[in-house]
C-alpha cells in the first residue's frame, strides 16, 4: 500500500503546531489553570512530544486503546474522557497498575460494576451534563453526585478525581455570542455544584472543562473556580475553527495531501482523490461564504505546506472523490498528476 | 490495542452476505450481463471469496492501493474506478505487469502523461458523465470520446476497454421514481454515445454501469446494450439502502459492535461508544420516520448478530459518542457493559 501512502496522507506542519501550543500555554488568562490536552486530534507521538517539551505532563484521550497507546509511550497520567465501560474493567485495572489512570462515571450501576473488579487505584471523575445533553449527570442533581462521591470514598482504594464537563454544544453555535452564553450558563451551574459538594464533603472539588471553540472567549473571571482545561483541537485547528472564529486559516497545522486527477475548466472544477473516507462528510462555511469540505493549500518542496490557493474549496465529495470549485487561474497553475493539500473541516476526523 | 478490537469492531454476517450475492447474481434480469462488483464496501478477502465461489472473476476497486491488495490475493482482472492519476504511472505499470489492469481516463492530458510512462498493456476505459456531474466527459461530447479512443488505438500496446459511467445521483434521489428517471435519462445518453462510437470505429463498444440503488429498478429492456454492472453495495446493504427501498433491514449483513456505556431512562436515551470515527457522520431516515445514524441489533452467542431492537436508533453522534433514542423496554433488557450491534447508514464508511 506504499503507493497510497506516498501520494495521499496527513501532513503536519510542526512549526505551526508548536506555535499553536505555545500560544495557548503561555496565555496569561490560563496562568492559574493546568492543561490536560485532549489527544484525540493528534494520535501522534511526535505531536505529543511538542506538548511534553512545553511542560505538559497529563493528557486526555477518548478510548482505552488510546490510553494504552500513550501509556506505552511514556505518558503516565491519563484521563479517558468517555464514561467507563464496565465490560472493560479488567483492562482498565491492568493499565491502572502501570499509570495514574482517571476514569469517568455517570451512574451508580456502572460505578458498582467497575468497583467489583478494579484492584489498582483509580481516580474516578464524575461526568457532569451542564446543558449539552450527551453524557453525564445533570448538574442540578446534587444528591446523585454526592452519592457517587460517597461510594468512591467508601471503596478506600480509589479517589474522587473531580467533576468533568464538556460543552460540546459550542461546536453547534451559530455566533461567538452563543459560545459565550453557553459558557456563562454552563460555568454557573458547575460552580454552584462545586460549592455544594465542597460544603458537603469538606474537601476541594476539582473542576475540569474544555472545548476548543471556547478558548478565545474565556476571561479570567469566567475561569475563576476552574482547575483544568482539556481543549486539544488547538494543536492543529481546522476550517470549522476558522468558521467559529477560534483561529485564522494560517494557524491550521494539518492538511491532507492528495492528487489532482482531472480538471474541468468548462465548469470551473477539478477532481481530487479526497473523499468522505479521507476527509469525513462534515462541511462548514468556507471563507467565500459557501459551504464546503475544505480549503486548498500549496505543498512545499520540503513536504510541508504553505499558502492557501485563493478561492479554491472542496465543493462536494463522495466516498473517494472530491470536487474542487476554483477560478480559471487554477488551471494555469495546476494539472492532473499535481499534488495539493486540503485543510479539513474537522481535523479529528481526517484519516 | 487489543481491548478496542475485542469490544468494538465490524461484524459480518456471512450467511446474509452470501444470500445477498446469490440473489443478485442469479437474477434473470441480469442473465446477459457480466458483473464486476465494486469491492469498496468489503475490503475483505473473506467476502471476496464469496464472490469467487459465486463465479465472479473480475472486480472494481476505488484506489491503486486496493488494486495492489486484491492483486496480491489472487484477483487478476481489476478496474480502478477513479480517473487515473498520472503521478502514479510507474505504480500502475508495475501492477499491469502482473494482472489485467483497467484504468479510467477522462482527459487527453492525463492519457498522454500516462501513455508516456506505461510499458505494460492497459485496458483504458473512458469515464462518461451521464448527468451526475462529478467526473467524466459529458456523454454529448462524442468527438472527445472518439479522439481518446484513437489515441489509445495509436499506442498499439494498449486497448480501449469501453465506456464506464456511474449514476451516483441515485444516492440523492428522494423517491424510487426519481431513481428510475435518472436511469432512463442516463442510459438513453450512453446508448446514443455507444451507437455513435460503434458506427465510427467499426468495433463493439463495451458499456459498464452500476450503482446499487438502481438494482431493483432495472428491467431487461432498460439493460439492453449494457455489458457490465459494477454495483457492490448489495453484499452488505445498509440503512441508506433500506431508506431507498433497495433492501429490507433483515438483508443487512454488516454491523458495528459497540458497548453500552451509560443509560438515561429519564430521557429515554443510552450512550454507546460509537461515534463519527466509527460510523461516519452520514444520516438518513430510520424506520420510525425520524433521521438517525443507525439501527440497533442484538448480538448472538456465536459472535454474529440477529434481531433488530425495536424502536431503537442512533439519534445523534459526536466523535466517539453515540446517543440511542429508545423506549422504556430497552432498559429492562440492556445495561452498561452490554454489547450491541449498530446497522450503519452507509456500510462503505464504517471503520
Amino acid at each position: 500500500m506504499n503507493s497510497l501512502n506516498q501520494h495521499s496522507s496527513k501532513i503536519v506542519c510542526f512549526a505551526r503546531a508548536e506555535q499553536n501550543i505555545a500560544q495557548i500555554l503561555t496565555d496569561t488568562r490560563f496562568a492559574k489553570i493546568s492543561f490536560r490536552p485532549h489527544f484525540k486530534t493528534h494520535r501522534s507521538i511526535a505531536v505529543a512530544e511538542l506538548f511534553r517539551k512545553a511542560g505538559v505532563g497529563k493528557i486526555t484521550v477518548a478510548s482505552l486503546a488510546m490510553a494504552e497507546y500513550f501509556a506505552a509511550n511514556g505518558w503516565n497520567d491519563i484521563l479517558i474522557a468517555i464514561p467507563a465501560n464496565p465490560a472493560l474493567a479488567t483492562e482498565y485495572d491492568e493499565l491502572a497498575g502501570k499509570i495514574d489512570l482517571s476514569l469517568l462515571v455517570d451512574s451508580p450501576d456502572s460505578l458498582s460494576l467497575l468497583l467489583h473488579t478494579l484492584k489498582n487505584p483509580i481516580h474516578f471523575c464524575i461526568k457532569a451534563d451542564a446543558g449539552y445533553g450527551r453524557a453525564g449527570i445533570k448538574t442540578e442533581k446534587f444528591a446523585s453526585f454526592f452519592a457517587l462521591i460517597q461510594t468512591i470514598a467508601n471503596s478506600k482504594k480509589h479517589s474522587f478525581g473531580g467533576i468533568v464537563s464538556h460543552f460540546g454544544n459550542t461546536y453547534h453555535a451559530s455566533s461567538e455570542q452563543e459560545i459565550v452564553d453557553i459558557n456563562n450558563n454552563s460555568l454557573a451551574k458547575l460552580k454552584t455544584l462545586k460549592s455544594f459538594l465542597e460544603a458537603e464533603t469538606g474537601n476541594a472539588c476539582f473542576l475540569s472543562i474544555g472545548d476548543t471553540p471556547s478558548l478565545p472567549h474565556y476571561t479570567t473571571e469566567m475561569l475563576a473556580g476552574v482547575d483544568e482545561l482539556r481543549a486539544g483541537n488547538f494543536v492543529y485547528y481546522d476550517m470549522m475553527q476558522v468558521a467559529l472564529g477560534t483561529c485564522r486559516i494560517e494557524n491550521i497545522a494539518m492538511a491532507f495531501r492528495t492528487g489532482i486527477l482531472s480538471v474541468y475548466p468548462d465548469r470551473s472544477e477539478a477532481l481530487v482523490h479526497a473523499g468522505a473516507v479521507h476527509l469525513s462528510k462534515e462541511k462548514c462555511n468556507m471563507p467565500d461564504g459557501k459551504e464546503g469540505f475544505g480549503a486548498v493549500v500549496r505543498l512545499l518542496p520540503d513536504g510541508s505546506f504553505g499558502e492557501v490557493v485563493e478561492n479554491c474549496f472542496v465543493d462536494r465529495i463522495s466516498q473517494e472523490h472530491g470536487i474542487l470549485r476554483c477560478n480559471q487561474e487554477f488551471f494555469n497553475e495546476f494539472h492532473p498528476g499535481d499534488t495539493i493539500g486540503v485543510l479539513p473541516v474537522h481535523s479529528c476526523l481526517v484519516m
